[in-house]
């Protein structure tokens, strides 16, 4: 069989090097093949998935530097229930990549905004007055770069190498310890594992509405390893939380703690153990 | 005494708005007259105030779509302990701002990467194929937008007021219950307030590090209105937690658990009661 795995394109992306890092130990493992497919935004990539249109979807959720990945998280709220089978961490290297003479001839340049604000310090110091452009993915605007010397983009030194493109300067990420790590979703139930991810919304309006489903785990001792809250986008000061417990959803404990859950939250997903 | 403000600007930015709700109200309870100042980024408003250059900083805290404003939350953690005087909530309607003849004609849309992220629909909707510019605030690109007859902003009907120029459409945000919540800050320490914010760092590689400092609040039946986590930027997995509360820092109960958070916590910092 050969396993269709949906990513976050086009090529070259961080998001392609997390898949293929997975899909390669498979392939060791199993000997099941891969075959990929760039999706142009988070939310197509995980809407692939939702529909059936690929077996696995390849995803960022976070980052060293800045954080949860929003539009992954949200998207995953909005779809039907998807399942983490596998949790990677890639360490990532920024290259400014560009055809321009010198960095002072440079006006322009393209990344995905977290790229972006990964190298802002290194932008500011070096490149002060130049303007920085948001893309869908790092690698966007690599494709017009031979023909804009003025135009430089935020990639990996992998990507740089496939468009065939010089890099300027690498790394330039503000913090040298930057790694993101990448969810592998798909939509069968996931194995078991030490880590549980799941996400609630919580009655508006009521007081201690949080507070209740946080001592379901702080009362069976079960570790959160890290808990993040989107807005409803109903109205200001409503939240979602998205939670990471150290253990698994087999656990006794954890199940206990799952069926209190289900008694102080309005809706709960469970996105598996892995 | 007049009383000096910082605030993301320039002129016409949300944060301005909300400075000058803030500064009317304050000069209609005690007369005391308000002078505003515009920073280029939320990082040197609150620095601003940080080296006593102003007595108050304006700035975002979150947003009922896209969530907390990342800058704020890692400038105040970075910087001595600022004080929350006041928090303050603003409906937000983005207009498309342009001198272009048509839709049809705008090649370019600049503004701020939260502003973008809340016209998103619209955006890809009405405009499919223009280029998206990220910039500092939302005003900072309407000086130029009477020379650029391709270009667009989004920022507040407001700002194309200020600047005289034309409004294209409004509102185009996804969400018609958009609103944002500022913080005005000091370093005087805050008075007494239904709510209480801090933010805290766990030591690393202990199990159960944030089971514990949650506990401190849910033992004691004080419920969380917001709970955000920010990574620490040194390696992936490890986190801030910016923690709202509510109830005063005053009450009995605050203190016990603020007493027993610091025996289970790394660094803790209160923004105090408002």
């Amino acid at each position: 069989m050969v396993v269709s795995v949906a990513y976050l394109g086009p090529q070259g992306t961080y998001a392609e090097a997390a898949a293929l890092a997975y899909t390669n130990n498979l392939a060791e493992e199993g000997g099941e093949k891969a075959q990929l497919y760039p999706y142009p935004s988070i939310a197509q990539t995980l809407r692939a998935l939702a529909q059936g249109q690929t077996h696995l979807a390849v995803v960022p959720v976070e980052n060293s530097v800045e954080g949860s990945v929003s539009n992954t998280l949200d998207s995953m709220w909005e779809l039907p229930t998807l399942q983490i089978q596998h949790s990677l961490v890639l360490p990532i290297s920024h290259a400014l990549i560009s055809c321009a003479k010198s960095l002072a001839t440079i006006r322009t340049v393209y990344s995905h905004p977290q790229a972006l604000a990964q190298c802002q310090g290194w932008l500011e110091q070096s490149l002060p007055s130049v303007e920085l452009v948001s893309t869908d993915a790092t690698t966007e605007a690599l494709q017009y770069l031979s023909d804009q010397k003025t135009a430089a983009a935020i990639a990996s030194p992998r990507a740089a190498e496939l468009y065939n493109l010089p890099v300027m300067a690498c790394p330039i990420n503000d913090f040298p310890e930057n790694s993101t790590r990448f969810w592998v979703l798909g939509l069968e139930s996931s194995k078991s594992g030490n880590q549980t991810s799941l996400a609630f919304s919580v009655p508006a309006n009521v007081p201690g509405a949080l507070v209740k489903p946080l001592f379901c785990f702080a009362s069976r001792g079960i570790n959160l390893s890290r808990i993040v809250s989107r807005p409803t986008k109903r109205a200001i000061g409503e939240y979602l939380f998205f939670v990471d417990l150290e253990a698994d959803a087999k656990e006794a404990a954890v199940q206990s703690a799952l069926e209190e859950l289900l008694t102080c939250t309005e809706t709960l997903k469970i996105f598996g153990s892995y």
